[in-house]
């Protein structure tokens, strides 16, 4: 594995990897078996497997956790280096936004809703980070978690108006043996905040189940859902949302393929996220 | 020369140049031998000359003159032709905006000065464009005019700041032969309008006079130009700019090779614009 920490650097590898078929799996590091399955993903379809680490600044806002975000740049190499990962790019933020720096991108409509409600300018701290990646690396196909339900949509967006020519794969949460779907924040949480975080994959298993036996109505499928949440009192409720996966705009019934059944929750200083969207998502 | 109006087309007519140099003209049509000249340096330049011609409705505000911008799509083609052009992509506003369309870019702090001022959303509409074409085509070279140096220099910032793989050519203004720097809205002017434009390039040569002549204090060369254009009655100033090249922030003194001087009037219903720049500009 080689590791770029200068964008020259990131140059000079990949000109080696000329007419390759290159694949990107951007991350902040802090890796976890969520990223490792997009890893291996990227490993069994493309020649050559990029991935970046990198806490980008940009898309915490000023009273979020940037400080407090986890890293383990060491474990996170040998991880990889383990997954036998071609190139890992880890660069600095001058790097990446050099002085003076200007250029931001707006997936409009999309980055206003649900988590960017609670997080004004995240999505385009992410939307520019994720743009510039795909032109530093120019991969044939580039990986994300559904975790980050809104973040995959707003890029498939993106990806579609700005003529991006790249593939994009949108993979299945990963979870813990308790259910709780993996993230990077979770080892932020005390053992209590723990079990009480558990009521968050609860809720959407119950709404899950209910659209399984039939229930299409989303203010029904809400109530059940926010009841699920109410019985644990460590955990407040930011967003439950039954939203259309093209325009995030609330749905009053589920329609297969086309809504997002999300939900976040706070618990102490941190934020959780979690979804499902009944049908399944294409790309 | 082969025309491609979708994206499809145009994706197949690139796939025949693979492994070549390709250059992007691009334009909104009604072309003049200030177009020509990019044209015939792509040509020197590149192994295969893109031009596209399209009115970017998302570059004019409502109260501006999209409807009246000029055009003559068989007269650009039959003048592409000759210069030997290989693809002209001439896409409708359907294929290059397509609904829901979402994704927008801004170069902060260079998009809201100059023509920005009275033009808000403008840099937004070219920066959006201008990206998703370089993303269509994958040129190694692109080539603009310096007459919109605002757009060249925003242009320039987007490429560093998004780290696309492309070399931008900024190319000098190219005058009829009383003075008055080529543009598609000249054909807007009457007869009288056109003669007091006249007052444009004359005020943007007295200020180069008085700077070659050792004048670089800001102030007395915008008196200077004001001066020149305050006897022509037809004419009135949107903006009179000496400033930085790199921030568009007003310059004390001119410093050669950072320093723009650039002018805005208007004549009737027609905005036209002129500059210079002392020492020249790099990309």
């Amino acid at each position: 594995m080689r590791t770029c920490r200068g964008i020259a650097s990131l140059r000079r590898a990949l000109a080696a990897c000329a007419g390759k078929q290159v694949g990107l799996v951007p991350t902040m590091g802090f890796l976890h078996e969520g990223h490792l399955s997009l890893v291996r993903a990227c490993r069994r379809e493309c020649d050559v497997t990029v991935v970046s680490i990198f806490v980008n600044p940009a898309q915490f806002g000023p009273s979020e956790d940037l400080r407090r975000y986890p890293r383990d740049e060491r474990r996170d190499s040998a991880l990889l280096r383990q997954e036998q990962v071609d190139v890992l790019f880890v660069p600095g933020e001058n790097e990446m936004y050099p002085s003076p720096y200007r250029t931001w991108v707006d997936v409009t409509g999309l980055d206003s809703k649900l988590c960017g409600r609670s997080r004004p300018g995240h999505f385009r701290g992410v939307a520019t980070v994720v743009l510039k990646l795909l032109h530093l690396m120019r991969p044939q196909r580039a990986y994300f978690g559904q975790k980050d339900a809104q973040q995959a949509l707003l890029i498939r967006q993106l990806v579609r108006d700005l003529n991006l020519p790249v593939t994009l794969r949108i993979l299945p949460i990963v979870r813990d043996s308790d259910g709780l779907a993996l993230s990077s924040r979770n080892v932020l949480l005390s053992a209590r905040e723990r079990r009480a975080a558990l009521a968050l994959p609860r809720c959407l298993r119950r709404a899950s189940g209910l659209v399984e036996a039939g229930e299409t109505n989303a203010r029904a499928l809400r109530a059940a859902m926010a009841a699920e949440i109410a019985r644990e009192p460590l955990l407040t409720i930011d967003y439950i949302a039954i939203v259309r996966l093209d325009d995030l705009e609330d749905a009053a019934e589920i329609a297969a393929g086309n809504t997002l059944v999300a939900a976040a929750v706070r618990v102490g200083r941190t934020r959780l996220i979690d979804n499902f969207i009944p049908g399944g998502m294409s790309c």
